[in-house]
């Protein structure tokens, strides 16, 4: 209905009808309300709903990229069923879906919920791109085995795509300021990559967008960001980065990479104010900006 | 997308497709977001969009009439764009929309926004239907000629619609409990049929449904009912009506005499609990089921 | 400021400057933003301030008593300045002010903060008028004799008003479902007439009205309601009185006796929703009204 | 610490510790922060918290029931661990403990958390006690066989319940005002005990009580409540209980059977005031007093 | 009344009377509280009345600048009745009474409300002062001729301005980070010098003083803060500007340049922590402290 | 209990048992719910327990300092009860609690409740060790010699603590951005080492930390830090200190003095997001990490 009178229906950044038909879009917003394994603050399920219902708000232009992302087309399906018989079926679920849609050529962007939806999200990226860099933002380490009875933990999220993505992959995590001594250690032994926001400020954006490979999957647990920015999310931690850094390194990674796909995950919108639904739904239009400029 | 692993899209009640096309459907849910004329507290604009996220959470069947309402088939239109240059251009826009709407022989459900956007669909409901009986449910009188600078203010709801009822057709009013002396000596002198809770319990609903005319339009601003139930109000007031009274009286009209149309306005969701949505939304389904029953 | 473009200054009931000059106003309210000794939930220092703010959305006219109470002049004064070196001091402020304003003429409504303040005000009754009546509205017995290291605990208020209305007056309480097993013996020992809603309910109002003397002071604490009238005070208890039954009550009382002044406390407006603020708003205008009724 | 400048450590009803020692304790509270099966509004998990939180701010004296149920003291269990990996991961670890806790002869009272926690204490019960009778109080049949995927979600709780039960023992529902259309017909053709408010008055608490066999566990999911009385539940329906009526039955039923156990679940605290936490904390204190008294 | 047992009545700042006598004072604070062309989220109504509640809690003397801005009287006016008709007769209402204000030689400080109220602020001095400068504090370019169906939208407010500042006077803007695709290249074509933040830094306070004529009327709209300053606007986005720069650069303006009145407008204090409306209260205070410095 | 199916008891870090036993712990945290004095907003009495329950959301390896700091033993005491009948009571309660603490070799962490509560844990301190330094983090110069009626005001603070540190030892102040012009006037009179954020940032933590003397007794008031990192505060002041820069400073001062005990104050929970209760927590953590490294 391109009825002047009414409003487009309910759809990431409110697109007009001739923008959102699934054929022509280039790209899938996929929203994924499960939180069933926080072990914080719950909410997340909230989050897709809250982040599309922010984006109505958004200009179509991006003034900061002087970018229209939109004119690709994006097409926004219905949410997907929570899989109540715990979080593998959901992982499984999640993987599923992304791996079809990515059948048909989408570029596919997830919005959790919890962080371990990425774990499906990014399985399906690897599998059919083998050899796919990770670029993780996080606060927390998440290379926990198992936790609270369960490898599909929130908390075990990054172990889970560290283990697809190697051996020919790699992993890049920034933001880190939290991580059990274990993890610590592990991080240490194996000279993983992660980088807490004060060593990403002396390594700045290009030397680590260059250690990424070519194509590039990038999941966003929002606690990354200080919570100054973002503090609706279970598990914030101070000391976290800030708009201008994740945006200015989202910038270089998609000059210097080809991103093939994205989540945007943890929001808990009842945690903190709607301002950050508000930057997660422009940190998703932007990055879709980025990532499929010509 | 009638695919299990996604929940439907958006829209009143969850349906799955097939009870939703336009085309098909009986009853279309119209969303009007507007508040601008609010004088006490505000947010009724986010009352249509919780309303039908509550109603996600109902079942389909309604066991206290027995009934799956929802077999009728229901299409929820996107939201009214408001009209910011004032409350007039709003009533208008909502009686040409609702106009169209019941040419295309829909039964139409107004989900508002303010009680002003029920003057647009009340006249277009009687401008197809001189004689038309109107049935309010309101805490207050609103029959105030102008307020605040505008004939088309929230106060004025009922004086606006009595002046197209008005003379082929009747209005009674119940839940009355607050009302400028002014109002009152009009209702007095003009014997209005306006009921306070008190003098309903007296009157029953049979004696109430009796003085409607064979065809009702139905308008209920939620403050009608007690805050205990429903405070998520701009304006409400002590001492109103229950669950089970409207339940029931809803129940006898509808058996009595034939409900053409109605509209659900004034709940502001960030006033009250979230379960102040979900009775919007059971009432809202729960008429609909009453007034299409075979 | 006469002015139609402004809402007029805040003060009780938005009246306009003609009724709340302090010289010609009959009725003076006094707000006292204090819980210092609240030991639930916190927050009563909030209540003046919203029930003055949600008596601004009220009609002038009383329709549940066929009055427009802000005849007689209503005048607001500014909040009093709380005491925080102890609840002794803020009592004593109270009850200094209340006197001075009894000696000018005024009928004092004190609007709290925590139901302590009522003791400063119900002494200052009883000073100028010996064998004064008192009738409280109470979910707890308040007769413990110390709390928290003072007797000017909210927890001791109705011991402290009932050793100076003793011998010469007496204390009725109504809305009881809450007390120390000590209290409640000292009730059955003393054959004090402390009752719940059940007795109140078999009693009736007439019958509790003429136990009273010839003038009364009410004393009301919110939590005398059902929660499900009033949610936000500091300890809500189940099982209490409706809107109906406090109102139709409080106009036996006013009918039958001389209603000499009043306050009403405890509203926390932070723990429940704006609607209860609106019902205590409405309680002391009706008050006024029944109070000061020709 | 029994040191009086320290209020006593957390537990159920701030009890000193003379009475909260496990080995002389006649009852165990076993708090169970879960909601992964979430499907409207989550936020149990936080439920336990909330009404142990406002337990400490209830009298120790009962004067509804004249009694202080304290005496027998009341140990309470520090939180059980969420079982990430799935509800029947959580049912089974919560029948786990249960049972342990009726094998040294406690009287426990789980407080979820979501209805489906009340599974895994029922099942205990049965267990030690085969032909025990159910007391289930709720909005819903919660009959469904399965639902998102497992056959232990919140949806099918007295589905699972009274598959243990049957055939020695019997199940009554009381508070029914939701259910599927396969549901309905379940408990027609199977002539089930579901009562919906309206039938319950009709048949009285007495009548009902002797439906139940000797012994009785009682699961109250808190949506039985009217939400004007408990709005914090993740799907709230209009029309149900109120107190007065809960705790007349509970009365009865106790008085005209043995409870051998219960649960209090469904609260979600930050969906409504903190007067419904109060309302938790008083009925399971109430249902304390009233299953134990001499 | 200056008796110490009272709080000041309500006025910005908390003064005592002696410097609020409208005829002593040469600062009028106007609350304007409307908010009925927001197309985001809603509450800036409550916008005034947060800021002057927040401004009660600020010490007199100003540490940051050394100076007790009280000292030339403040005025606070009751706030200003919304025209509910339509935006336009709203902006009329304000021009008009802020030209008496001006008329009587008052320095006006306005406060809102949604920012469409600036238009009429901004009027009443430009036609008093033509050739006036404006700077503008903003997120967005505001610059639509016409939204949502009148020219009085909040998303057309510097259209508005540049109207009547053009063409002696000229219009600065700073904080830009969101327009329309055509609002951006209106500013670029006609080089209209917005900026922003990033652009701000560079070009720094000295510059972007010097670009102002003699007069300048300074309209802040609180989103060009960075959310984490001031999350509490109906259309918040991330990167915007810190406090210490939006300080300095008033500080640097004022002592460059002469402003003439001002406006603090789109506080909706129901979005984000209540520090935000203290933000807004020493803001005003400090711009009426450097605006009047001797 | 140490079954892994329950977590460990509610304590500070939720430690497993072995840490927590008072003898063996080297530090006891000390939570005062007391907030009598507020003259902002109201709140901070929920301080300790929303601190303890972010706590148990912290990683026990803290990655910052690359420490366990919970390995040394930390024993969580009941809430102390406040003392309603004024200030006074309570600042020497807890004097004397702290003084018993420290009796026992404990080193003490307070946990607020109102700035007050430090006089008592720092005058206990002093009193064990007389020249002792104090370094308090503050928004507020705290010097009044009495406030609403009280020496012992939250406004009061630092003037009390400084009464008793001199003349043997000094107190350090920063973030200072809010004083009454006596304050600021005491405080370049006498030439007190109060700073501002600004000056910190120009001192640098090395220079301040050596004016300390050898031992430093610590006081944080949280307003001292920016409200973008802390809005949960009753008098928020814009332009405070940021994570890191607290964070350094006291890394320095722990390096170079030796820390004896120190509080966290002034969090109201309810009044920001939860984010900000986590950053309470962290920093508790972290600095009984500093304090007591090896």
């Amino acid at each position: 209905m391109a009825d002047q009178r009414f409003w487009p229906p309910r759809s990431f950044a409110a697109l007009p009808p001739e923008y959102t038909d699934y054929e022509r879009a280039r790209v899938v917003v996929l929203p994924v309300p499960y939180d069933s394994t926080a072990s914080g603050w719950v909410g997340s399920r909230e989050g897709p709903d809250a982040i599309i219902e922010a984006s109505e708000n958004m200009e179509l232009y991006d003034i900061g990229i002087g970018a229209e992302p939109y004119r690709v087309g994006i097409h926004t399906l219905p949410q997907v069923t929570p899989h109540a018989g715990g979080p593998q079926g959901m992982v499984e679920r999640v993987e599923e879906i992304v791996g079809e849609l990515l059948g048909d050529g989408k570029f596919v962007v997830t919005l959790g919920g919890e962080h371990t939806v990425a774990v499906g999200a990014a399985r399906a990226h690897v599998r059919r791109l083998p050899g796919l860099s990770v670029l993780a933002f996080d606060a927390h380490a998440d290379l926990r085995d198992s936790y609270m009875d369960t490898p599909y933990s929130h908390a075990c999220t990054l172990r889970r795509i560290l283990e697809v993505v190697l051996p020919e992959g790699r992993m890049l995590q920034v933001g880190l300021r939290s991580a059990e001594r274990e993890e610590h250690d592990l991080i240490r032994e194996r000279g993983l990559p992660f980088y807490s926001p004060q060593e990403y400020r002396r390594l700045g954006p290009q030397a680590l967008a260059e250690q990424l490979g070519e194509s590039v999957y990038v999941t966003i647990d929002l606690d990354a960001f200080d919570p100054s920015q973002v503090s609706a999310v279970g598990t914030p931690e101070p000391g976290g980065l800030l708009w201008d850094e994740v945006s200015e390194l989202l910038e270089t990674v998609t000059r210097l990479r080809r991103v093939v796909g994205f989540d945007v995950t943890e929001l808990a919108p009842s945690l903190g104010p709607r301002a950050n639904a508000q930057l997660a739904a422009k940190l998703t239009y932007r990055l879709i900006g980025l990532a499929l400029r010509e």
